[in-house]
């Protein structure tokens, strides 16, 4: 037996116990005629202490040489601590050590295992088996494992079905790239790795199911920005016999489950605002509504003045700063600096100062005289002491740079708070994007998704203005999950194949099952998927999401611990009727 | 809103509500003044009737036309049935129905969707949708949901943690054959998808995790023998500070719980049988001890007569078949066909009666008397009335094929009760065995396997005699669950790599990480896998797996309703830096 209770779990209510502990040592202090070590385990840090007078002389000695992240068994009697420690909760006591056995020594760690480590994220991912050693990634992964049990015995009891889809699928060229495998068995085949359980999980309502979920891993094989990984984890739903309503009112719950047993908040009822309001008053799908700032659109009172840069604009809009009249100019051209950076693309920004005595000060006094300001303030909700910020241009561009700026300077004002949490329900997305690169329309969710009824029509005219029944929860400005409400008859589908650009042999031949399927009594259908890992992190109160996955992959794709990917031998590339075909 | 409650919900206590149900049509019986219709959801049945005096016209003419497995939506009245169904839980009622909407048609399934179909296992899959709706299979889907919740829900209350390892890995020589997955972004590379997450799981308790266990999918590509999937799903568990008693106690713990809440069944701790002895007595690593039929070893009193097929063997075994004496001639010799398939390969088989009156009469008569035979019943423990079975040759394969006979006739005979659960744990392994094929030995668990305290040495004298901390969780005679106490220190993994062949840049170069990770302080550890669509299936009551998993693939390794492995494009094969190489 190694041990006979961890190291969090001693209270002075075990003085004079004998007890036998294991661990790691997380630090030793060496007075001469007294050793302290803290021993810690995943539940807590206990103090060891080894005392000339009470201790063995060979296990004195022992002590001594004890390196940090040795792992050791004690044997020894709780005794009271003479100077407690309130901070942790075994600081009542520590244990006056008779037996010690060294189970393991170490090498010195290539950075500190403390809260605050000295390891660059590049170390620390190569050595991730000792970043998982320190409480913030040892905490987050047992708060993810909390959060999905919460998940699954929430939607358990409403008798969800928890159904394991298949992992080896088939390559769809629609949507994001596929990671593929290839067959041994089927040669020249390859299966793909799921980028969601989407068809399966229609599938199963076809098949009766009626409630479907899984927490499952998924996988896009795309350039990977900064916090995506190639592979994640989605919580995916499925419902049958529903209306958009009965799906919001379910995952509305399961949300509000979760932050009442997680966080231990109560969020009144969700707001909803349709996806034309989001991008007019926030510029953006998935607007952070934990603060205000809304957009002022100004096109009617900054118009059909002389200043030319307003009037050849499509959108002229405006939001208010909070307390902004006080950052001096050299802030305020630093703010138009940051704007103008590529990653936001502005060409400038216009500025008004709405002074504490009711009077305005703009950058374009020239062209806008005290009333034409007043009415600025009064589409931006500016109050005095605010500073106004004025972005014009081409309506999408000048929205999302306006939103790129909104979120930049709630940060700077501490308005995005980590333990405020504001859900909102954005429903009534187009149901198709124009794509620039391949010059036609996509399906923004995905071809599964239903136009609003009685948009089938306006496919034909105007494709850009149909609406879908597709919503996205939306968590403090992350997308925290998304669905819709299915085609589930045979007729509908083959329209809106039609519509992407597929042939109907194109069709058949990628989506044929399903399809096929609508024909033997497919019910209404509809759903949603989370991503976890995003979930988890904004739970946490965090923005990254990678302590938040045990062993993450780098920018690249790779895992840096393992070494992966890597060449595979020669017999096995043979064996896969495979020949690689480097790039000269 | 589709409905007010599902299809097996309503009770007599609901008698006079109007209510609104959505399903499937099950079944329509019409007879021309009255229609009555069979209703489906995965709830239950619930009658619809309609009647002329009481129906709209309308509706009554669109339900004459209602088909099979139609979808609909009615709404009506809760009425008191004439004649009562107690056969299912809506008996006492039926739905006076006013209104009727046909939600989605359906051309005539392929097979009936009934709990005895007409369908064949290719048609089956194929519409695998259609399958799901019938009981056996939704039944066994809600089974293995329930089970899965369950394993959650009590390793969860032990302190265990659920960590999601990565799917993309590294391929490793060792063990079965990996699939693999081409990095478009790392050319020529390859991750591998994880036939385990051994080594990750090891990482995690060199991470401190302690306690951790993952519901996760693994992959072999492996030649595919019936009941064989090339994904299938793990219980997979590892525990630091643990002995082996530790590990069989807490997973004991684990069984006796699922045994309890699924099956209602109290199981007695469970008894622990070494391996040579699970050898000796059953032929058999894995022995179902739900029936006795024990073998008797007979070299010491069927050798040295004059019978020479006897005298040359290694190893002369029996087994007592119980009431096997009233098998007649032509039965024994179907049963000695039977052993001599080349599925068992047998050469024959020696049988000896026990007839009533004490007496024995066997197949070699003329080279034993009845005193030999009295021994002969001693050592099987046959009593009068059976017959006893005798084979002979290697020890090794005369063992498997009277295990095979064993299994046979107890099945015939009925001792293999799919209620009644017999958990055996099967302890000490050999830590190698030796592979004809490559000539040298390998890991029978796998190579991180710890061998027996004090049997370091022997590994260079008799390496196949060494026995390993390593242990299986045998239930009904299926292997559930198997695990080991693991290597936690460099040079006994070293060693032990040296053994099976690698050299040490060999080692290093697949498992540095692991190798490197022992250095900085790795505790003890051990762990165990289970089985996930075996263990459902069997405490299902249930020989084989393919109804637990929704979309299995068939024995070529094919889904063949979404028709994959597939070819895929030209296009993507470059991007993958890859050419299939057809043979020719």
């Amino acid at each position: 037996m190694y041990r006979s209770h961890t190291c969090g779990e001693l209270r002075a209510s075990h003085i004079n116990t004998e007890v036998t502990l294991s661990g790691w040592v997380q630090k030793v202090r060496d007075k001469g005629f007294m050793v302290w070590v803290d021993l810690r385990d995943r539940y807590g840090i206990t103090q060891l202490i080894f005392d000339e007078e009470r201790t063995p002389k060979a296990i004195m000695q022992q002590a001594e040489k004890l390196g940090r992240e040795f792992v050791i068994q004690v044997t020894g009697t709780v005794i009271e601590r003479a100077s407690k420690n309130p901070n942790i909760s075994t600081g009542d006591i520590e244990i006056l050590v008779k037996e010690l056995t060294i189970l393991n020594e170490a090498k010195l760690p290539p950075f500190t295992i403390e809260d605050d480590t000295d390891g660059g994220d590049e170390l620390r991912m190569k050595y991730r088996y000792l970043d998982i050693r320190r409480n913030p990634v040892k905490n987050s992964l047992v708060f993810r494992h909390k959060v999905a049990q919460e998940v699954r015995r929430y939607l358990s009891s409403e008798e969800f079905i928890e159904v394991e889809t298949p992992y080896l699928i088939k390559s769809t060229p629609e949507g994001a790239r596929d990671f593929v495998v290839p067959s041994r068995m089927n040669e020249g085949q390859f299966y793909a790795l799921p980028q969601s359980p989407q068809t399966f999980k229609q599938l199963l309502m076809v098949g009766g199911m009626d409630k479907y979920f899984q927490i499952v891993k998924c996988f896009r094989d795309e350039d990977l920005r900064a916090d995506r990984q190639p592979e994640f984890t989605q919580i995916d739903c499925e419902m049958a016999f529903v209306e958009q309503e009965d799906i919001l009112n379910t995952f509305e719950g399961l949300t509000r489950h979760l932050l009442k047993e997680i966080n231990g908040v109560d969020v009144a009822e969700f707001p909803r605002m349709t996806y034309d309001d989001a991008m007019r008053k926030y510029g953006n799908d998935k607007p952070d509504i934990r603060f205000g700032m809304e957009f002022g659109e100004l096109n009617a009172v900054a118009q059909h003045k002389d200043f030319n840069v307003f009037n050849s604009a499509e959108l002229v809009v405006g939001i208010a700063v909070p307390g902004g009249n006080s950052y001096s100019r050299k802030e305020i051209d630093k703010l138009i600096d940051w704007v103008k950076r590529p990653q936001v693309g502005a060409l400038g920004m216009v500025y008004c100062r709405y002074n504490d005595d009711g009077s305005f000060k703009s950058s374009v006094d020239k062209f806008y005289n005290q009333d034409d300001l007043a009415k600025w303030a009064e589409a931006t909700g500016a109050k005095a002491g605010d500073l106004i910020c004025v972005l014009s241009g081409d309506k999408n561009k000048v929205r999302a740079q306006l939103s790129a700026l909104r979120m930049e300077l709630a940060e700077r004002l501490g308005l995005r708070k980590s333990n405020e949490f504001a859900p909102l329900w954005v429903v009534d997305f187009p149901l198709l994007e124009w794509d620039e690169d391949t010059e036609r329309y996509h399906a923004m969710h995905h071809p599964f998704t239903s136009p609003k009824p009685g948009q089938l029509e306006l496919l034909n005219t105007n494709p850009g203005d149909v609406k879908a029944n597709a919503y996205d929860l939306v968590l403090n400005g992350n997308e925290i999950g998304g669905g819709s409400i299915r085609i589930f008859d045979k007729d509908t589908q083959a329209i809106m194949f039609d519509h992407l650009g597929f042939t109907p042999e194109e069709a058949k031949a990628q989506f044929g099952f399903l399809m096929d399927a609508f024909e033997y009594g497919a019910p209404p259908h509809g759903g949603i998927a989370f991503g976890l890992d995003r979930l988890v992190a904004i739970l946490g109160g965090q923005e990254t999401i990678r302590d938040f996955i045990a062993f993450p992959k780098n920018n690249a794709g790779r895992d840096i611990m393992i070494d992966a990917p890597a060449p595979i031998d020669d017999e096995q590339l043979k064996e896969l009727h495979l020949k690689v075909n480097m790039p000269s």
